[in-house]
């Protein structure tokens, strides 16, 4: 099959057991139900897109496995050019979606963490999980299905490792081992774009030490898997997805974030890829967070340029020029274009795996974190700067009353400007969906937190260089050792 | 009667014509509607809080005209220690209600402002307004009302004045005047806590030249005036108002922004201090300027205190000491103190009005409003940082799902850290809140926007005289003027 | 006498012993050697402006022990007024001189922190202090003269203590206690305006324990002294100060940090304010901290407001409108305001001292010391940005090759712009000199670390408060204590 | 010859008429002369280094032209691998110099913008430009020459073309065309690395019309040629390249910045490529503009490491670890590699030009100019801060005073701390000396101005697309038009 159309891809969500729950209530069909409709048109707008030629080049590779056409999505990436296509493909469709598509970029990353990481583990202990890898990935890639990644464990007391919780099953853990396959039990939290994948893919959560074996799992499963119930959390304004009208002005994308809870999924041997192998946990984690913090950057830049668009046109609804808050659009741009470039340059400085896999450049990568959990700020602020009061907080009156029998027409008198009402409604609201509201994704926390990144940074930036280097300069003979403690 | 109780407080909001609007539905009891309650129960805090002998020296003062207690909020600011109290106020309202309780404040400030203003026009017009003003002042106090202030005109094309429109109602105008009063048509938009107001006191939202003096009108009306139609607006998350559980977790507090159409409302003359006067309005919205951007470093002051204390609740409820992030909770300090600090020092600089009301430093009140509209988005995005990903969108499942008869238990069981799950959900709830939910105050654009601020610092800042000081140190004997333009 | 002339204040320096070296020489006469003229001339200006009444109202006060006219410089401060006039003294001392004349204001600020703790040591120990330094005080103020003020010890290593150093030295200390008096050894280092004073204010360089008694030590002396060797540090482009020309454009001000040498000095009985009263080192040292953290929030916009004025006269003399630059200019402004309205806050939100001492805000004066060792920072660079790169590194032939006789009318020439070479040289010196020359003051350091000011805002900041006041708003019962360690 | 050792390379300076002054004086010998002997061996590094082959695949690759080897500073940027190899050498050359090598850099940038150039003049208006360029680089490559690259002109009156300056000297022109070739009058500024030079390659300052075509020139002269005089300027604390001792801690490398005044210098007919085309001279800029400002990125970047690393050094030496700093040297890596990124990124996101040159992206490369602009002043400030007072400003005595026979041992005693006293005052006045002292590059005006840079990262935004994508996601149908003006 290779490509799916996005007719194809509704129609397997539909196919699939319904287990997703929200405001207690069953969600019987994904596609259909106003909580999770926009996401799925969200990731679907890479299926959709597959028509037009320039964006099936931003969409769709090559598969090493077997040259057939698949999406992105489902590649192994190889190269700094396959990179850099990752951190575009990424940037391209937030401006498809308005928002984050991360139930297939973070099913992408995982691929590609154990891609490498089941080579090495093969490679050192004799295991055939990059075998059993490669033969769900070729199947996978045939299917053209969507996968979304799960890695974050609830995790409990956060002062203590797994095995040392109360409670035991705080991270997602293996309760029984058969021939066939592993029991596990746990959970995954804030996990995106659930309700548009077809299978996740199962990451440990973190590096463990060999009393936290049991938390070594990595495995890859079907979406309406037994036992798995998974429930979407609500984000800001979400009730609004159940009304009519443009209070949510974006139809073409939308986020979910879930947690699922595995009250004993079995999980047959042909799908685990990591059972126990504790030393290879920080592996499977570096080898996630190296292209996911790189290519992070053109999520928030893609974000980014709606925003400047939005503010913009905002602005314009006003009557006001883009000229009167030139130094306002080009700092939004400054920091769009540094998430970006700065993905792309942890994308090419990188370096091929054994395997074959391309690993991003580990500091830079790690430097992009930081900016996108700062950056992005800056750009909400500014864009409600340039929009005034009513992109600040959303602050219109709902299009219930937009449309008030009594005293609709006041409101449409009154939010009129240089441009219709609802332009400058819809601009504004716009506004607010990006930085205030449900289009706000959660990329400081998401692929880990800004302060983990900050001591990779610290760690990979080889300070005793520095030091030597400064040494030589100043001309001093005397060893200057780091001294042992801080001061007190 | 002097001081009210927060029991007759309630009861006079009960007493008035419902004419307060929300998602197409009049709402009967603003005590009692979800959509208003919190908003009403946040201004009421002031008069709750009288019993509480510390609360009430914050919180009253004594009148100047007859030395009987009033509230502040119904004082005229005399001297520099009334302005040092005004900032208190707003900070500890802040950490009695957790948000803005505008309903209040923007009509304080607007009392201070026409009573300057007034003095000014009869002392060069030989008009009555200050009589009049005063008259109504003393009666205000007695009754002990709650006063919003309304300044914002909906404004139509931002590049042209209100007589150029092609609407002339864009901006609130005078369409009739009587011997004993005017008509007047129009909006006011975006106005704070009218649903907690007894009264309404509007000024002109900007400085008008003469062809557009019928737009120069300053009065106070009754909140339930005839003809006056109040739709409120939606924020972010509102719909969770009218839910049970905790997804708003905060009960003592709430903002409502209006919008207020004038559909010809007749005001009486007593309550009319301005009618025509273009020249005034300047003068006006300076006075109302000053003060309020002082003040306001005290509002976001004490969000920032809440949302220190919401994130480092929340860090503990994971088990993490505040310890953990000290550098970051030392950042929200340095943040929140510039902010009140600059209100204070903007309150001492000021000067004696001849009327004995005391004016701001508009410099420094300048300065202060762009720190409020930069400072707490920092201080927002170190709160999600503190908190982890549950905090930066709240991405936890909502109530109904925390207590599924079907799966209550599982969200439960994984939301628990080192505290109870509903501690460390509310806790979270609590920072989403006030950094991206119903909680966040329209600071950055309430009382202008800060490119007007800017603006203001530039002009205030008597940039000749520095260039002087500079030529006299540099010894340069040369004329040094400005060129004429900007380069090509 | 009360308030000397000029010409006196400058006798009395060339009527003192020279002790003072740089560059290997001994420095004979202070007034003219060009090592030291500057900083003489700008701490004359305090003497100078005398005889102007709007300067004479700045720079003098009523002294509160005999009612007499005296400096501000030897006043105690003893209300929120008196500490507004040192705020705005600093800044008119900076405007006047171009840079620091902390020659005179460390001194004060000594005397101001001696004066609340010798009151609170007679207080707990029955000592007469207080009586000493009230004696020494009324004859300085007699005398008018100018005090430098002296913290920094040498510290040796940084971890540890003054008696577990391996030379004992390292801090200054008590080596011998007599009847009449004290010997001292060790050294004061980085000291201002040293060359400028007439007499040294010495205090305790930090909080000490009880083993380290004999570093308990505060005690004025003549600058001149027996057995003191000065030796001045040499600063950025000093050797300018040597030469002819304006390749130091100032002649109105200059800094002089000096090395201290204590080879066993005898300070008379009367003369000495601690000696082993290890309790009250810290107490010495806050009541110091809290007004210098608040003031050097002027002298910072003092000097702000100077490359303001130098960027702006660099740029018109180059044919360009301030217009251009109006953001930048903007953003000084702020920064010239935000940390001069904190040392304003911090000053009106202090509290009476038993004594009659007004203490500043310890909060509101450490949060302004972070700011004055960033915001200078930028404020620099932006003056930098206006003037172009001829004020960015001072990229200009010296004075020697601009009266080049072979060349000099090239260089004249070419550096003509819309006003004379001489001008556009002298304006881009001065930003040179206040930005990367030696007209930059050592605010980030003096008066302490800024690391040691965001330990006091963490420790000021009340943070269970904010907790608690949080917790109260989550409607959470749950008690939450601090985790015990940070996450390993 | 292809590539010179050190000795030849300082050998050919000593060939070369003496033509440069400073302080009044002629500087016989470049190589020996205090003033110019550290910026001749800092350029030296780059022959220097041939002998380690690591650095040789750093400094070295092959020409085009020939297939011979020769040094990147000589070579056409052919490929992103190439401008990736550009900036890594640019970074490199910092750690070994410590500062900026601008006589090699901005030449090969100068090379590069006219290779491109003189092949796009020569299509379109048929001129045989490129084919002189090659022949002289071909040549130029062959003797392995330094070449400094010259743009900046005086300018004159900044609102003013070339042609309307009262002098119409103020910007680089010719004055007469001959067969045989050309002579200019005028002057270049602030020129970096001249004294290191065997060459000088001229480009136009800015883009001109037709008008000012005289000024659209471009050529390569010796740097000893007639009629051409050069004056150095002063910077900050350059005295200490006079004295003896670690005042300038410095012998690896050292900036100079020369006024070049051509007084009717004839360039024959083969070393012009630009006389008269004023429609190219946008072209020549924008093609030195692009690699120019990604290449930066590197430059700042490796100073950055050494301000890093000096000060942990000075840290170390006070007795303080690192991690007490962690964060300010998290932060300060952030920065340079934030810099370095973007210029890799702009690298890689170039393109090929016709001619076979890579151009970079102009859009990633006028973003990382602006952070060039201004994350080096925070990588200061915070080096500044680790240090401590001794750093800031370089509050040290002098190197005479350290020896000096009376009172010398008392400056060593208390200057040391936990390592000896010369390591300390060797580390901290390597602090000064990279951030406020001679070895501060002018890397913020350097290759044009911020302003600029901002104005083409406004251009190269196409913010027309970003309006288009939101106004689609925003459901928009109306046009919504930019207005005409800005607000008045």
């Amino acid at each position: 099959m290779a490509l799916r159309t996005y007719e194809q891809y509704l129609q397997s969500l539909r196919d699939m057991r319904p287990n997703i729950y929200k405001f207690d209530e069953l969600i019987e069909d994904v596609v259909a139900h106003p909580a999770t409709r926009n996401t799925v048109v969200g990731h679907g707008q890479s299926y959709k897109a597959l028509g037009d030629p320039a964006e099936r080049e931003i969409m769709t590779t090559t598969s090493h496995l077997n040259g057939e056409p698949i999406s992105r999505y489902l590649s192994i990436i190889r190269s700094s050019d396959d990179m850099i296509a990752n951190c575009r493909l990424k940037r391209h469709m937030f401006h498809l979606s308005g928002t984050c598509t991360g139930g297939r970029c973070a099913g992408w990353t995982a691929i590609n963490a154990m891609f490498a990481t089941t080579f090495e583990m093969d490679a050192k202990l004799d295991t055939d999980y990059h075998d059993r890898f490669l033969a769900w990935l070729a199947d996978a890639q045939s299917r053209d299905i969507t996968i979304s990644g799960a890695l974050t464990d609830p995790k409990g007391d956060r002062t203590r490792p797994p095995s040392m919780q109360d409670d035991p099953d705080m991270n997602l853990r293996i309760v029984e081992r058969r021939d066939d396959g592993i029991v596990v039990r746990g959970a995954k939290v804030m996990i995106c774009g659930i309700a548009a994948a077809n299978e996740i893919f199962v990451l440990p959560g973190s590096s463990y030490k060999e009393t936290d074996r049991d938390y070594a799992v990595s495995f890859v499963i079907p979406r309406d898997i037994d036992n798995l119930t998974i429930v979407e959390t609500r984000r800001p304004s979400d009730n609004r997805e159940t009304e009519e009208g443009f209070d949510i002005p974006v139809t073409e994308g939308g986020i979910t974030q879930a947690y699922l809870f595995f009250e004993d999924v079995f999980v047959p041997r042909e799908r685990v890829f990591m059972a126990g192998q504790h030393e290879f946990t920080g592996t499977a984690v570096k080898y996630f967070i190296a292209p996911y913090r790189a290519a992070i950057g053109g999520c928030v830049a893609g974000q980014g340029d709606i925003k400047i668009g939005a503010a913009v046109l905002a602005a314009r609804t006003n009557g006001l020029s883009s000229k009167v808050f030139s130094d306002k659009i080009t700092q939004m741009c400054i920091n769009n274009e540094t998430t970006f470039g700065l993905g792309i340059a942890a994308s090419v400085m990188g370096s091929q795996h054994p395997s074959g896999a391309w690993i991003c450049d580990m500091l830079l990568s790690n430097v992009n974190k930081v900016h996108v959990a700062t950056m992005p700020y800056e750009t909400s602020r500014l864009a409600q700067e340039i929009t005034g009061g009513i992109g600040e907080t959303g602050c219109i009156p709902s299009y219930k009353d937009y449309t008030s029998e009594k005293y609709g027409h006041l409101v449409r008198k009154y939010l009129k400007a240089r441009s219709s009402a609802e332009s400058r409604t819809r601009a504004a609201r716009l506004v607010e969906w990006t930085t205030i509201g449900p289009g706000v994704p959660g990329c400081m926390h998401g692929g880990g937190s800004p302060d983990g990144a900050r001591m990779f940074v610290r760690a990979f930036s080889d300070l005793d260089k520095k030091v030597e280097m400064a040494r030589r300069l100043a001309g001093i003979d005397e060893e200057i050792s780091e001294p042992a403690g801080k001061k007190k």
